[in-house]
């Protein structure tokens, strides 16, 4: 299927969460096989148009914009069929559009106790998540996607070729594996047609809630927990901004103390070891500090408070009437994360601006979502991410924990990576595919070096 | 320091573990520092010789063996200093000389409780374990070092620059990650002179040993204990003929049945969570046929145990007088593991070579170490590995779970990830390498393609 419909080329070529420049689509494909991408590929070719991938269009840097001479997106996310279980060896076989919470939810229908425990967005696509080398809040416990959750992917290469890079082996130490070239290339190298993925044990879980006098308590509490070897699958730092837009607009029915909090999900292979994971958290956080620890008395009420912090986007805007956000994601070891968490709160605060921040604590990850109304107001958020992200960087960390460069972050890529590693993906690109036609624009940063933001 | 002593160039050029071909070095040279290592290749680029890096030494497929041209052999294993401990963080910096066993015993000795789970023999420096892409019996917990135990990586390329591809950041979508080119690269890309590298937490483990009537039934009741959610930290299977072996020549005191057997260590946070993982074990393997678990009664008993497996490639070789033994590695999904463990046995009992196999069968990963005393019994052993590859491949599964390719496994990557993922490797090494200086003749399939084996 092809469509020039205005919808749709501006549905695909902008997103309601970002605020990044771009053009739109000349037109939008619907490809239904890896087949179908080839001859995409062909085409794009033999005209000399940029392809654009997308599938789930979850993404937040403006990774699926349109390219300003035009172009094709090639919108994966009919191509969404689980094509095989295999549950003896924990894995599946998939197109890149199918979703994971639609994946997860299948495995349940099934009856089949297993699940991918990567989870950005609930509407990304395997494609996507691939693509942006994401993670979630699971990653503590499982690792993101450069991890081993990818054990191979068929790829339509910029040159028309189709390559599988490995089998179904867990493992293997086959040279090098171009595997992952493809986790977090945002659809620069080549179009994921197929992976197979990895699957972990569902076990039980639970949550539970405490608050903390500091981020940096509830930091140290975090590293202590984490060390007892105790079943944690999620920590989350909410800050006292983000706990007061839950209880306006979350959906547990508790009213929470508006301060700097930790959201645990525990899990084990019993109701016992949850209990007495509990137990052992418990007491480390309040030796931290921590009061009001509470555990969810059901499962009702652990998906209820889960929810509240998934819900962390739209409760963050509800904050504000009227307001937009702008998310945005940086990461640094763990034990610089109380700085650049104050000097961040103090920053917003100083430049008026009203944000939430949601943590990855356990990885040092964490997001704001920036407040704004007018145009003045998102250009001070614009701003105060740079800041952000200087500071970032400045504490030997990243630009992006998780949602990847797109056009937003690539300006950073020189400071942070340095020369020579920039240059070495650079080179990767060019090689793979010297006509820069795959998603050109992104991910890497643009010659001659930028020379203001976002540019 | 350089060296040009036969004995160190011998040493350095041959293994005692494989029985592939090659040439002696022309000299080996012993750098101290990335500056030093910088110097060297730009040496090597200037007389264009062949530059093979080697640190550990305990590579198994000839990975480290002389070029047929001369060449210089880069010893790394003076470049061992622990740079930076960061506790706080999980994380630590060092040298490419350094062992993994020397990690681990210096954070125990300064009581940090953090340690590498990457354990292949140990003899092996982090440089080595990057390049060859290792594992060892902890993977089925923690993975490889494909996984993210490698936070960044500081390599001279073969152009002479140095680069460090990330940050300290436990995670970052900075674009596919470079790191990952070097790991599994065999020294073929540049030179690794640094490294970041995460630790886990160290817990308490307990050893549990049970026997199985078949392979089969070992692997069944593996996939439900690995299901369970309770603390498994390794599991390994030991065959019949290890058994035996372990019973002549092993550490432990205990005479064991001579049955194919799981080893489990067991990790948790207490004792008692030690003795629950070890009562849920105990039923799911009866349930499967286990019989005879015995759980180690004290530290002592458990490390002995553990000895007992990590022995294996010593046991082995004793059981046979005046043998020596060809070891390699194979790896298959999980389901596949026991056709192929009984084909392989059947072919080598048919064969006449005595062989024991030991597995990390939560990841489908086994070794066998075939038993040779004759040129003529070396030629079998040699086409028994041939045959049990081929096996392994067709199974979708590698021709290598850990050990590498080397030059011993090189012939079989075509037919394992076919041409266009072997091409598209072989246009990488040729972009970053084009005077073929880095290690050649290893991991790339000889072109045009090999006629014969091992050729
Ligand atoms: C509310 C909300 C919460 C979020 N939370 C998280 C989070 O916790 N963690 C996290 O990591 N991210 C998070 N994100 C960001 C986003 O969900 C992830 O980046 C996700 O991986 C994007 O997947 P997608 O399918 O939507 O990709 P898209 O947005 O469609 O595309 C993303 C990139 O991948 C490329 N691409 C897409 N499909 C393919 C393909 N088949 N082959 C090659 N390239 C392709 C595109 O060109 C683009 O560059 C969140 C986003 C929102 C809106
Ligand atoms: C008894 C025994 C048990 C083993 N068990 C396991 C196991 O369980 N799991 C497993 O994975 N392996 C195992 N191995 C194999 C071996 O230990 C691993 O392959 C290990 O990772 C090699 O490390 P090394 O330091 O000895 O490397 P070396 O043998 O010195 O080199 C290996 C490769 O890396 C390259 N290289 C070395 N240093 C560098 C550097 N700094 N930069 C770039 N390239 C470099 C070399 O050129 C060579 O290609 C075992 C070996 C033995 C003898």
């Amino acid at each position: 299927m092809v469509s020039t419909d205005p919808a749709d080329l501006e549905d695909h070529g902008f997103s309601v969460n970002d605020y990044h420049p771009g053009a739109m689509h000349s037109v939008v494909v619907f490809p239904g096989s890896t087949e179908d991408v080839v001859q995409i590929v062909k085409v794009a070719r033999k005209f000399k148009m940029p392809i654009i991938p997308y599938s789930g269009g979850t993404s937040l840097e403006g990774h699926t914009r349109g390219h300003e001479t035009g172009g094709i997106c090639v919108d994966l996310s009919r191509m969404d069929r689980i094509l095989q279980i295999n549950e003896a060896d924990s894995d599946l076989i998939c197109q890149p559009g199918v979703r994971w919470a639609d994946i997860n939810s299948t495995l349940k229908e099934k009856g089949i106790p297993l699940f991918l425990p990567l989870d950005p967005a609930p509407g990304a696509t395997i494609g996507g998540m691939i693509s942006t080398g994401c993670s979630g809040t699971n990653a503590v416990r499982y690792g993101t996607a450069k991890a081993e959750w990818f054990l191979n992917v068929t790829v339509v290469l910029p040159s028309g070729e189709v390559i599988k890079t490995r089998r179904r082996a867990r493992k293997s130490s086959t040279g090098f594996d171009t595997t992952k070239l493809f986790i977090g290339a945002e659809g620069t190298l080549g179009i994921v047609s197929e992976a197979t993925i990895r699957l972990a044990p569902l076990l039980p879980t639970t949550v539970a809630v405490v608050q903390f006098p500091t981020v940096r308590h509830a930091t140290e509490a975090v590293r202590e927990v984490m060390n007892k070897g105790v079943g944690i699958q999620c920590v989350e730092l909410c800050d006292d901004v983000f706990m007061q837009a839950t209880n306006k607009f979350g959906m547990s029915l508790r009213k929470w103390p508006e301060k700097d909090s930790l959201f645990f999900k525990f899990q084990g292979h019993s109701q016992e070891s949850l209990q007495e994971t509990a137990r052992v958290v418990k007491s480390v956080v309040e030796k931290h500090g921590g009061t009001g620890f509470e555990l969810a008395r059901n499962e009702q009420e652990a998906e209820d408070l889960w929810a509240d912090r998934k819900n962390a986007h739209y409760s963050g805007i509800a904050l504000l009437e009227g307001s937009k956000g702008w998310p945005t994601d940086v990461c640094v070891p763990v034990s610089k994360l109380p700085e650049l968490v104050y000097e961040t709160k103090k920053d917003l605060a100083e430049s008026g601006i009203l944000s939430t921040i949601v943590g990855h604590v356990g990885d040092g990850n964490f997001h704001a979502l920036l407040l704004f109304r007018t145009d003045e107001e998102l250009e001070a958020a614009r701003h105060a991410v740079h800041r952000m992200v200087k500071r970032a960087i400045a504490l030997d960390g990243t630009c992006t924990g998780e949602h990847g460069v797109g056009i937003g972050k690539k300006e950073y890529l020189v400071e942070e990576l340095g020369d020579g590693t920039v240059e070495l993906m650079k080179t990767i690109k060019r090689t793979l595919d010297p006509l820069n036609l795959f998603n050109p624009g992104k991910l890497y940063p643009d010659e001659p070096r930028p020379k203001g933001r976002n540019q």
